[in-house]
């Protein structure tokens, strides 16, 4: 059984924002076994959005729409929906009390007349409650299929997927199961994997998919699966990996699942009762942003420094004024210099550090844009790599990201 | 004249990937007048994305394609364009060159069989160069309608925009002017604002358009405009933005445009010469994160500490261990002194800190989950203000993080 995403809004449309939506609505239907078909962004147009519903009815049984269900002049999805199955909007008293007490406790004024709007919805409509906003979720169903209207604010839709409509999906439909099951690799390009593969790959069988995902120095290889039979996904996805990693041994670094490296470090990190710090320059806190993004992160994290400027590195770490003045402040040494005073200073197992020069120009050091050394630390052991990124700002501090924890990671399995 | 952009990849649809491609594209072609009707994301699948450029071209004039050109079996874009355009695959000399002159210089190995399946294109296409991949961009026209299709990994992709592509759209056609401003607003809610500036909306022009964008604390206004006179509409919106800026002008801290708070901070900080250092806890690295993304933050970005566990707190800030155990490390006390430890350290004229409890569960303090106290110190002025976020992790941390950038702004807007 096939779904269709529309999200509803021209901020999307014109690149204001990145439809973050669709992403998690992808996950989220592949759990239970329903399949993507299409992801469909369209304007805030009566007429496109009526375009889209007949053709995501004519594709798909289930159709799941975001967007365009604010109190403002702008949002018009209730009323097209209107149109669309030939209803009218009703006030709903369940959903009028609900903005009233969030009006109450949050917002300590009255509603207006536009909050009050919120509480009409299309009278064959069922009401999904919002827990987080005034806007209600919506079911509809028309010739068997299922069209569900969701508010586009992240947090408010993700919630009534996860509480309402997985489980009313769940209850009505009986899907098949899909698994997917991700190979990090970090070190071959993807074309070389492809090569050495082939023959895995020509074997597959009818209900497996291979694909690739080359980004920034890592090639994520993931195996897709789709069946009824839930047994039969597990056996074969099983014996499948079986067959392919003996193939890809020197590059395979684990599972991403629905998880990164930096997660799957940190389950590593708890399991072992190790403790991690980082000090980062070029960096500028991207990768304490990406360890403390996972919860839990407090078992192994203990903290960080991003010491952006020359003199901090003295200070804080107390890498020695010597020491930058003969090698400069990208160098190897200051790099192995700010590992192992960021390690003494939060007493970690394990430490990052990362010194370089993420552009567009250059900063306190000579070094060229885009060069960036990564040490690490532990308690006996400290080294350092050189790394020449890109010109380009952002895919610098993503790359050194990306390689910090895969220079961590072999260290961690060193062990 | 209208552009649809179909991103191709089951990565998209089953949501292990974010779509970051479309908003670029969306950004971009808005710049030269052109605007997006629709974006589509398909599977790898030649009856589905056949199917989705007939209906693109019956829908606009510019059809963007991305993904779907690796070099791997799972990657069908460029067959399946030969089969729409009735076309067959040819080398590309030009191609195979850039190619075998790409391995030699960073791989080091001749090329193989399926990196040299990278040159062929089909035989009506114009060639795009790529400069940062082996995967060419291919222009095609049918019926008046021009067809690009680009790889889908990000940077190779924006630089065969950047370069290539809209240079070329320039040269052909001649393009309306869009404009679009974005008011930036803090502490008030959507609906209340709507009430507010109700008169205004009804009567802008019929080029324009007016958005709102609700995002955890902050609303975004968006004013569109449209028309084939480029002063027509910069003459307008400046009318409108007058008439606007009186009513909000207590809620109103910036424009945003392509830019974020922190983005508009930084400038104000270069202006001003003065400078700024983070002490975070519960936001984990998301402030200097933020700062640091952009370019010449180091002009006034000193650097930050993530103090993660509650000893460090008192190492490297010198927050007194006694303020803690009275207080608890989640208070107003601790958030001051934090601030003032970090200004201290880095010496800068502004500092801001956090502490709080991400959740899920509760850390070395005994805060409810989703408390935060942000601080801000500056030469003259301490303080800090509690909030009440959600029991969400990472909407707590964005949250948090928004809210530092807002009372920031402020402070600095005091001078």
């Amino acid at each position: 059984m096939n779904a269709e995403i529309i999200t509803i809004g021209d901020e999307i449309l014109i690149g204001q924002i990145v439809d973050t939506n669709s992403a998690f609505l992808g996950k989220e239907l592949n759990k239970i076994g329903v399949s993507v078909y299409q992801i469909t962004s369209v304007q805030d147009d009566k007429a496109h959005i009526l375009k889209s519903l007949k053709e995501a009815e004519e594709n798909v049984d289930i159709i799941i729409i975001t967007g365009g269900l604010g109190p403002t002049k702008d949002d018009i999805t209730k009323h097209t929906l209107c149109e669309y199955f030939d209803d009218t909007l009703v006030e709903n008293e369940d959903v009028l009390k609900h903005i009233e007490h969030l009006f109450s406790k949050y917002i300590k004024t009255p509603i207006s007349d536009i909050n009050r709007q919120q509480a009409l919805v299309p009278s064959k409509s069922k009401v999904l409650t919002n827990r987080f906003g005034t806007a209600p979720g919506m079911w509809l169903e028309k010739n068997g299929k299922v069209f569900v209207s969701l508010p586009g604010v992240p947090y408010e839709m993700k919630a009534l997927i996860t509480y309402e409509v997985i489980p009313e999906l769940r209850k009505q439909f009986k899907f098949p199961y899909i698994k997917h099951r991700t190979l990090l690799t970090y070190g071959l390009g993807e074309s070389a994997i492809a090569n050495r593969i082939e023959a895995f790959e020509d074997n597959l069988p009818d209900f497996m998919k291979l694909a690739y995902l080359p980004n920034l120095g890592k090639v994520r290889l993931r195996l897709s699966a789709k069946a009824m039979d839930k047994s039969v996904v597990e056996i074969e996805m099983q014996k499948q990996i079986n067959l392919l990693l003996p193939q890809i041994e020197d590059v395979f670094v684990g599972y991403e699942e629905d998880t990164s490296l930096e997660a799957l470090i940190g389950q590593q990190l708890t399991k072992l009762s190790k403790t991690i710090a980082v000090a980062e320059s070029c960096t500028g806190g991207s990768i304490a942003q990406a360890i403390t993004a996972n919860a839990g992160a407090s078992k192994y994290f203990k903290g960080s420094v991003v010491t952006y400027i020359t003199q901090s590195k003295m200070d804080i770490l107390g890498v020695s004024e010597d020491l930058i003045n003969k090698h400069s402040v990208v160098s190897e040494e200051v790099a192995k210099a700010m590992a192992k005073g960021v390690l003494d200073v939060y007493k970690t197992d394990y430490a990052i550090s990362t010194t370089g020069n993420a552009g567009p120009s250059k900063g306190d050091a000579d070094a060229d844009v885009g060069t960036v050394w990564i040490g690490i630390a532990t308690k006996n052991n400290i080294y350092a790599e050189v790394f020449k990124f890109s010109n380009q700002r952002e895919k610098t501090i993503k790359k050194a990201t990306n390689k910090a924890f895969e220079m961590l990671q072999k260290e961690i399995l060193k062990k």
